[in-house]
């Protein structure tokens, strides 16, 4: 099936059955977050995947109580991390030279590309960091389409609750949006059947032929 | 062939043979991001696609004269709105009742999740357009993938100048990122062959089981 089939197949979800969803299922879609491409290769985030129904439960009320937190089998959540300092720019130009057995020496050119980001303002690099999450949700999306997975991106949370409730502020992160992943329940899903609203092609894009 | 595959055989291409991208793979690729998720579904970006040598050429040096800009067959920018008020609210209101053929009346629940948002300070809203325009972008990679087509996400361009030259705030909107399609040069791309750099999943996961 074509990406665009399954992303007309797709929708978000409201309610969810809380069927477990097969752990080669979301392998897959961990595999996909984990290939997304970022900025310079920087990959400045975190996805918290969470199984547990203790946790979810916690999570529930910091989302409005909206039942596919706990009716889904697992809940990602995307966290950006909090700022860039030197301390990540030099473990990631360390993982570039490890991963293509060259000197960190030779890679001088990346270093330059990098050495910017420490020296912008937090908000700065958090705001870029949130970006290229969501390059890394929107291919989650897609993967879990083909997965034939229910997946429903939420931000209708309180993110320092959440912050709270997981400890992601000592691990230098901020939630940004939660992906529930699981499968529709269309008996008690207001949102299934209706038609999937997007603006048409003329809205969205601006051609210079 | 499977997303996951896609993702490996995809790279960020810095050289390209400037062939052209036939219209119905293009169109794949757009008809891709149109159906992307946003929240709430609002979509508030744009997204610019250049096939024009002349556009191209000029933008050239605002991109630091970075080759895939002319060499890419089509230059799909997104661009986020620069704010979200009561006119882009109230138009997706209307919108969201013309395509599910409902009375606008009835959808307060809608209304309600929207009516925060003009009230919010600019950059806020621009910061959140910016990354559900994320989402786009990462679908669209993901489709270029599928349709063996190389797509090249780019962020290293001045983004006034870029701004300018498309005369995007005279519609609204600001530069995010670049994403150049088209066929790796892999006789002159130094980038080619080169291993894929990106974390283990047991820096970029965190598990709660």
């Amino acid at each position: 099936m074509k990406l665009i089939d399954t992303l007309n197949w797709r929708y978000a979800a409201k309610r969810m059955t809380g069927e477990k969803v097969p752990a080669e299922k979301i392998n897959a879609i961990l595999e996909a977050v984990r290939l997304s491409p970022s900025s310079i290769g920087l990959q400045p985030y975190n996805v918290i995947v969470i199984e547990n129904p203790d946790i979810k439960n916690q999570l529930l009320p910091a989302a409005f109580n909206q039942p596919q937190i706990t009716e889904a089998s697992h809940l990602l959540i995307f966290a950006a991390w909090e700022n860039v300092t030197e301390k990540e720019v030099n473990e990631f130009v360390n993982h570039v030279a490890d991963t293509r057995n060259v000197n960190v020496e030779s890679l001088a050119g990346l270093k330059t590309s990098l050495q910017k980001i420490p020296g912008r303002p937090q908000e700065v690099n958090f705001n870029w960091a949130a970006r290229q999450a969501y390059i890394a949700l929107g291919i989650a999306i897609a993967a879990a389409a083909e997965e034939k997975v229910d997946a429903t991106p939420m931000e209708g949370f309180n993110p320092e609750t959440v912050d709270e409730i997981l400890q992601l502020k000592e691990k230098g992160l901020k939630s940004l949006s939660i992906l529930a992943l699981g499968y529709r329940d269309t008996s008690t899903d207001w949102l299934a059947g209706l038609k999937k609203v997007r603006w048409n092609k003329e809205k969205l894009f601006i051609n210079y032929n």
